[in-house]
C-alpha cells in the first residue's frame, strides 16, 4: 500500500516566508499587523497563472506538504504522495501552494512568535482565529503570489473546512474545491473529543498558564494524552484490530503496567514523537478553530443557505470507517450543494483505515483525485 | 424517563463485611490472605435458599447498588431503578447480593487497604485481579452467606463478563444468567482508550507512582481527564446531540478556553466529581482487569469451546446506540452459547443513550427484564 520515496517527488524544497505590512482582522476582535506566513510551492506557476492549487493544512500540519529539506531527511512532506509529479496533483501540470496557517507552529505567525506589545512570546495569548480568518490571509498571500483565482482549492478535515470556506467568501477565485473527510461543523462527539485533549493540556503543571516556553519546560505528558486521545479517533475500530488486535508484546500477559499490548506501545510512540513536533499552544488553538467552524449558524443553521452564493466545481470525498468525520457528515455538505444546483461529484471510498485514510496512499483514492484533477483545464 | 426515588425502594441499607481466613490463590500468581468482601443485600433469603440473585458491578461501581445509607442521602445505590419491591429485580421475590469486587474502593480488599507487609496501603502494589479471581472470591461469599445456586447472576458491561465467566466456572450453581452491554473480550480500541486515561493517571505528577496516599495528595488531573475518556465513550454520539448539542454556555463564542460549549461544562462537571468518589489505583486495576477478561483465549481464540461447559439459560441484551460494547460483541457471545445449543434470550434494545443504557430505566429494557425474572421459578 505505502509508496517508496521515488524519483518522481518533488525533491529537495525549501519554506518561503511572506511579511505583511497590513492589518488582519480576526473574527475575535483583535487586529493582527505585521503578520508573516509561511510556504511551500511545488512546481512552476504557468504564465497565465491559471494552474495554481491551494493546499490546505489539517489539524497537526504544516506548510511541508511535500519534498524533503535535505537529501538525509527520512520523512517528506506529509502529502508526498499526493502531490508530485505524476502524482494525483501532477506538479509537471500544476503549481502548488501550501501555507502553514496563522497560529501555527511551522514558521508562520502564532503562538512562538514575538508579541509586539511584552517582547516575548505570544503563548497562550496568541489570538484564537477562525478558519475564515485563514481564509482571509490565504488571500492575501495569493494576492502577493499573484494568483487571481487558484485552479483548485483542495483539503483534507480541517483542510476540508478551509476550502468549503474559500468556496464562500471567495466564490469566483475557487475554479474547483475539493473537499475531503470533512464536516460542515463538528458534532458534540468532536469537541468533546477537542476539549479533552485541552483539559489534558492545561492541567498539565508544565503548561503554566501556556507561558511554558520562559520556564525552559513542555508539558510533554498533557500534549502526549492529548495526542494519543486524537490519534485514536483518526483510526477505525477495524484497522485497530487489523494492525494490532489483541497481540502481546512479550507474547504473554505480564500483570504490570509496562506496555503489554502491542497497540499501548504504538500509542504510546504516537504521543512521544508527536510532543517533539507541536507545539501546545498551537494545538489548544486550533482544536478551538475547528469547534467554532459553522458556515451555517449564522444562516439559522442552514447550511444551504451558508453555501447559496458558492460558484465552483465540488468534488467531495469520504471514507467508509471513518467515524470521525463520517460519510454521512460529508453528505450534509454534498446535499446543500445540490440543493444550490452545484456541480457535486462525490464518492465515499472504501477504506478500513478510518480518518486517517485522506492521507495514505489509498488507490481508488488516489484515482479519483487523479481523474478529477485531468479534467482542470489550464491554459498551455 | 427517570423514575422518581418513591416509597417502593429497598430503603434504608448498610454495608456488610465477610472476613476471609483463608487464601485466594490469583492468576497473576499472587496469594492474597485474609482479605474481606463488602456487600450489601436487598430482599430476604427464603428458607429453600433457591431465591438468591448476585449482582456484579461495572469498572466504577461498588456494592451499593440499591437503596440510601440515610434517608438524607441525594443520590440512591447505583441501580436503584432496578432492583426493588415492584422493580425488575422485585426484592419482594428474590434475595439479591453485590458485592464490591476485590481491588475496588468501596471497603473490599484493595489498594486502600492494609498490605501486611509494609502495614502501609498497598497502593499500586496490590495485585491485578482478573475476572475470574472475582468469581472465585464472589463463590467464597457465596458459601458463607449459605447460597449453593444462584437463581441469577447478572451485570452489565464489566459486569456482564463476571456473569459470563460465573457460568463457566460454575456452571451448576448458576441457573439464570444476564449479561447486559458486554463483550466477549475487549476490542482493540477499547483497550487503547484504557491505556490512554491510565497514562494521564500516572503521568499525573501527583500520582507519585501510585503512592499518592502518603503524600496527601490524589492525581486529580490525571483522573479526572480519565473519567472524562470513560464518560465520553459510555454515551453515544445521538444522546450527546440530543443533550448538548452545540448550545453555547453564553450564547456566544468567548474566543477564550474557558468553558464555552454545554458538553464541555458537564463533561468537567463528570470529571471532577468522580475524583471524589474514585482511587486512582483501582481505576488503573479495573482497566487493566477488563483489558485481560479473554476467556476464549486458552481455547485458541475458540468462544464456542471456552463456553462448553456452560449449563445456564441465558439472557443477553445490547442496546442499539452502544458503541464501547456494540450489539455485534453481544451477538459473539449469543452465537457461542446457541452453537452450543444453549438456551439463549437476546434482545437489541433500541436506545439512544449508548453504553450508559444499562444503568437507565428504559422501558423495553426493565419489561425484558421483569419478564424474564418473572418466570424464573423459586421455592414458595
Amino acid at each position: 500500500m505505502h509508496r517508496k520515496y521515488i524519483d518522481n517527488d518533488v525533491g529537495i524544497v525549501k519554506t518561503s516566508k511572506q511579511f505583511f505590512k497590513g492589518t488582519l482582522q480576526l473574527d475575535c476582535g483583535v487586529t493582527l499587523e505585521n503578520y508573516e506566513i509561511c510556504y511551500e510551492t511545488y512546481g512552476k506557476l504557468n504564465k497565465s497563472r491559471d494552474n495554481a492549487v491551494l493546499v490546505c493544512h489539517a489539524l497537526t500540519g504544516d506548510q511541508h506538504a511535500a519534498g524533503k529539506y535535505t537529501e538525509a531527511d527520512k520523512k517528506a512532506g506529509w502529502w508526498d504522495n499526493m502531490i508530485g509529479p505524476g502524482k494525483p496533483i501532477d506538479t509537471n501540470k500544476f503549481f502548488v501552494v501550501c501555507p502553514n496557517n496563522l497560529g501555527g507552529c511551522g514558521g508562520s505567525t502564532g503562538p512562538l512568535s514575538n508579541n509586539p506589545e511584552t517582547s516575548r512570546p505570544y503563548g497562550p495569548d496568541f489570538p484564537i482565529v477562525t478558519v475564515r480568518d485563514w481564509v482571509e490571509s490565504q488571500e492575501s498571500l495569493a494576492r502577493e503570489i499573484g494568483i487571481e483565482q487558484w485552479a483548485i482549492v483542495m483539503g483534507g478535515s480541517l483542510g476540508g473546512m478551509q476550502v468549503l470556506q474559500w468556496t464562500i467568501d471567495y466564490p469566483d477565485q475557487v475554479r474547483h474545491a475539493i473537499v475531503i473527510a470533512a464536516a460542515p461543523r463538528l458534532s458534540t462527539q468532536n469537541i468533546a473529543f477537542n476539549e479533552i485533549a485541552r483539559q489534558a493540556i492545561r492541567s498539565d503543571p508544565e503548561f503554566h498558564g501556556g507561558h511554558f516556553y520562559e520556564k525552559n519546560v513542555v508539558p510533554e505528558r498533557g500534549l502526549k494524552v492529548a495526542r494519543m486521545i486524537g490519534h485514536l479517533t483518526y483510526l477505525s475500530d477495524d484497522i485497530l484490530h487489523t494492525k494490532f488486535g489483541r497481540d502481546l508484546r512479550k507474547g504473554k500477559i505480564d500483570f504490570g503496567f509496562d506496555v503489554e499490548f502491542e497497540i499501548e506501545s504504538y500509542l504510546r510512540h504516537q504521543g512521544e514523537s508527536f510532543v517533539g513536533r507541536f507545539d501546545a499552544n498551537t494545538y489548544l488553538l486550533m482544536t478551538k478553530t475547528l469547534d467554532y467552524f459553522d458556515p451555517a449558524a449564522s444562516y439559522g443553521g442552514d447550511l444551504t443557505k451558508a453555501l447559496a452564493k458558492c460558484n465552483s466545481h465540488f468534488l467531495v470525498l469520504s471514507f467508509s470507517s471513518d467515524w470521525r468525520f463520517s460519510p454521512s457528515r460529508s453528505k450534509e455538505i454534498v446535499r446543500a450543494l445540490l440543493e444550490n444546483n452545484l456541480d457535486v461529484n462525490y464518492c465515499q471510498i472504501e477504506s478500513e483505515l478510518g480518518h486517517d485514510s485522506f492521507l495514505l496512499p489509498i488507490r481508488q483514492y488516489h484515482r479519483i483525485i487523479s481523474a478529477y484533477a485531468e479534467q482542470v483545464n489550464i491554459s498551455k
